[in-house]
């Protein structure tokens, strides 16, 4: 087909703004115009916990690039307009400038939904008193910021142990609240396998964080003011004059599929490699797309901002004309709880056993840096590979410092297709401040050779 | 040939006691004797500096496994024994007991060459001084603390400016000895690209270190005790009552040359990839050897202590009868100067030039993890690339943290061969405390891709 002139951007976040601008960057002609029905475009998302907690400041501290670094690209960042709808036989999109109701409809020769996703919100009775809020955008950071301010509360409930609910509960302490984290499953953070999330309750009660596990709310009951007090939970009631809902996200796709684009499996919108969806011209990236993992050989949801990153750039490049396929993801992600590192990378045991992949799997107590040193710091490393071929699978850790390293070390590994014997083998840097003369991912891969990859079992001496 | 009975190990030491303690798991059976002229086995090299800076205070601590521990496992070290010549034809090393001159001679079936290296000697007077001191074994450790007790010296020169300079300029300054370092060449710790040096004369200045560069001590004068009292050097006098030599290291050959064992091109002993010299069922490993080097596909001497492991392994593992390749080098390796971290992987620039590889390179001034986090710490990345086709040669860091994890990430990556561009693509694990969305390293690598692999230049802007 001809050259695109008119490229539309769903969405002014990590993925259509990475999209917008690697566009520009192909095409110095292309008209590129991103809309966002809220009213702030291009900041960090992942930084939004630390606002809250006073860590940064100032909000424009997040923004990656302003509306007028934008503009002096030539990419126009439209924000309070709501695309409503898409309409791929005509090629128009329909607009809503939220300020006034007026509604528009713009032309594009490609467009990109780069949506992402949002909060899933409970079925539970009192949620839209104030003082409950999700932590999604900028707007609720600010809402939450503004309410500490002008109602001092004292006790917050934070519903939900993942990402979002560990990062809140790490910096409403930070400001001198009490904390009640309230969780239904037995497992805090279930990214990783059991014994890695263990030492985040440790953590959690060292920093004066309430922890009911295995529990829910039930309703949320407000004060004479109209602000929540409470909570009850199937354990009991729980004072609380701030709740935070941190129950998960959903991809947002309304606007996909009153378009007749179709979802995948995981309820995300379906994307092939050049992250095109089921309609010609119509690219999708982000929190509500499809991500390829290479480990699983399918699509799945598992929305990041690296990822939304990285998809932005590629649905940008072959927006405009371009040819790249995403690679594709290996589940990594990390998470600091105070002052405890969690991450993991690949499969877990769990993930692995779930998609009738037979595992083996060791876990190692180590140290960040040479044992020897006094500020070495407790390391704990786990390695997952398939049984009998050795196929390296995942890798998780806890600690106190040098997380993310093994991770990224073996989400390198992972991308590249290693064995579990490849990770013995890497010349990984050592100095005694550093690690120690084998890695800890290294020990544990010689580990679980030694016992065997037939998972018979065998010694566990390094 | 029939299973092997009797495998004798020259040097207790990384290399030597890998290979004791692979040999022993893979043949229950096999005799194994470690012979060490030193006082010492199976400790920690790397941590002497900091032995002798108070930081590790007990020198048992930097033991890995005693001679007891390796007793139980039926593995004999023998300490205050030289291995003075081998005799191949007949299968038999002669070996003195220091402690009285007497004279052994031991059969073996398969001999390890662990010698390791030794301090290079500069032909300077005075260097016999007392209170002139190497660095390179325990003895020589317990020697510095034992003068540093006895004599309280106040000024130290360190004569060189790599690894071992830096890190006892921060392990005496850290006793409170004024210190000069005196380095011959322009650049301190030439083993990186001299943007990625700078920061470490800035580093060194601030912790009151007198460096002076393009000198070199020409005699050291004693006072009337006999001990060292001053340094003439090519720039002036330097008062000094402690000199530590850190001119780098030589392999330890002559053993080898005189069984008739074949040197390299580098002069350490060459090997192939199974780790056996040029002599039937001797093996070598450690700093006494060669090490292939994956990306220069030749034999290089880099003598370090992970590779002494890793190559200590793959060595006994074989001489029990096993077979096993050693992968080879990919050129890592990381210091910390005080608080400042420097590291490298793969190629420099200038190593490969000296390769007579075209190249191009880009270095970024970063940060650590989320600029917008107060905590967040400059980080200066490098990478470096074939000019034209891409292929990934190396990367360095330079800052306050979290330099190895990114070394880390390009080791890996150059272990599995990836690119330039496969860089941009991994699933590395992000939250602010820890990265950035894109890790620096990738931004480097987009930088590089988007200026152009053919060198021809252009934008910056990642």
């Amino acid at each position: 087909m001809s050259r695109p002139r008119r490229f539309i951007v769903v969405g002014a976040d990590a993925a259509g703004m990475s999209a917008a601008s690697e566009a520009r960057r192909l095409d110095p002609d292309l008209a590129i115009v991103a809309y966002d029905r809220g009213g702030f475009a291009s900041y960090s998302q992942c930084g939004l916990p630390y606002l809250v907690g006073g860590v940064v400041e100032q909000r424009q501290r997040l923004v990656a690039r302003t509306i007028q670094e934008f503009a002096a690209r030539r990419i126009t960042v439209q924000l309070g307009h709501e695309v409503t709808a898409i309409d791929p036989a005509r090629r128009v999109a329909r607009v809503r400038v939220l300020a006034d109701g007026t509604e528009l409809e713009e032309p594009y020769d490609r467009l990109l939904l780069a949506t992402g996703a949002s909060p899933v919100r409970p079925p539970i009775p009192g949620l839209d008193l104030a003082g409950v809020f999700h932590l999604d955008v900028m707007e609720d950071a600010l809402a939450i910021r503004t309410y500490l301010r002008d109602h001092q509360p004292r006790r917050a409930v934070i519903v939900g142990g993942g990402y979002i609910g560990l990062e809140m509960a790490e910096n409403l302490r930070r400001l001198g609240l009490e904390v009640a984290l309230v969780q239904r499953r037995p497992q805090l953070f279930p990214s990783v396998d059991v014994e890695i999330a263990v030492p985040i309750d440790q953590e959690l009660a060292g920093h004066g964080v309430d922890v009911s596990r295995c529990d829910s709310v039930v309703e949320a009951c407000e004060d004479r003011h109209g602000r929540v007090a409470e909570v009850h939970t199937n354990k009991g009631a729980v004072r609380a004059d701030l709740v935070l809902l941190a129950t998960g996200v959903k991809p947002t796709v309304e606007l996909a599929s009153a378009a007749g684009i179709a979802l995948g499996a995981t309820g995300a919108i379906a994307v092939d490699e050049r992250l095109r969806t089921s309609i010609s011209d119509v690219f999708a990236a982000g929190d509500c797309a499809e991500h390829w993992h290479r480990l699983l050989g399918r699509p799945t949801w598992v929305p990041l901002g690296t990822t939304a990153n990285k998809q932005g750039r590629i649905a940008g490049r072959n927006a405009a004309g371009g040819d790249e396929a995403f690679a594709g993801i290996v589940g990594t992600a990390v998470v600091r709880v105070f002052d405890l590192e969690v991450g993991r990378t690949g499969l877990t045991e769990r993930e692995a056993m779930a998609a009738g992949i037979a595992c083996v799997a060791t876990t190692l107590a180590s140290t960040d840096h040479a044992g020897y040193l006094p500020d070495a710091r407790p390391l704990t490393v786990k390695l997952v590979a398939e049984r009998g071929t050795g196929r390296l699978l995942g890798g998780q850790a806890v600690g106190r410092g040098g997380v993310a390293k093994r991770v990224d070390v073996v989400a390198t590994a992972l991308h590249a297709g290693l064995s579990v014997e490849d990770l013995t083998r890497l010349d990984l840097a050592y100095a005694p401040p550093f690690n120690s003369v084998w890695d800890p991912v290294q020990v544990a891969a010689t580990m679980l050779l030694r016992r065997g990859l037939d998972g018979a079992g065998g010694r566990d001496s390094p």
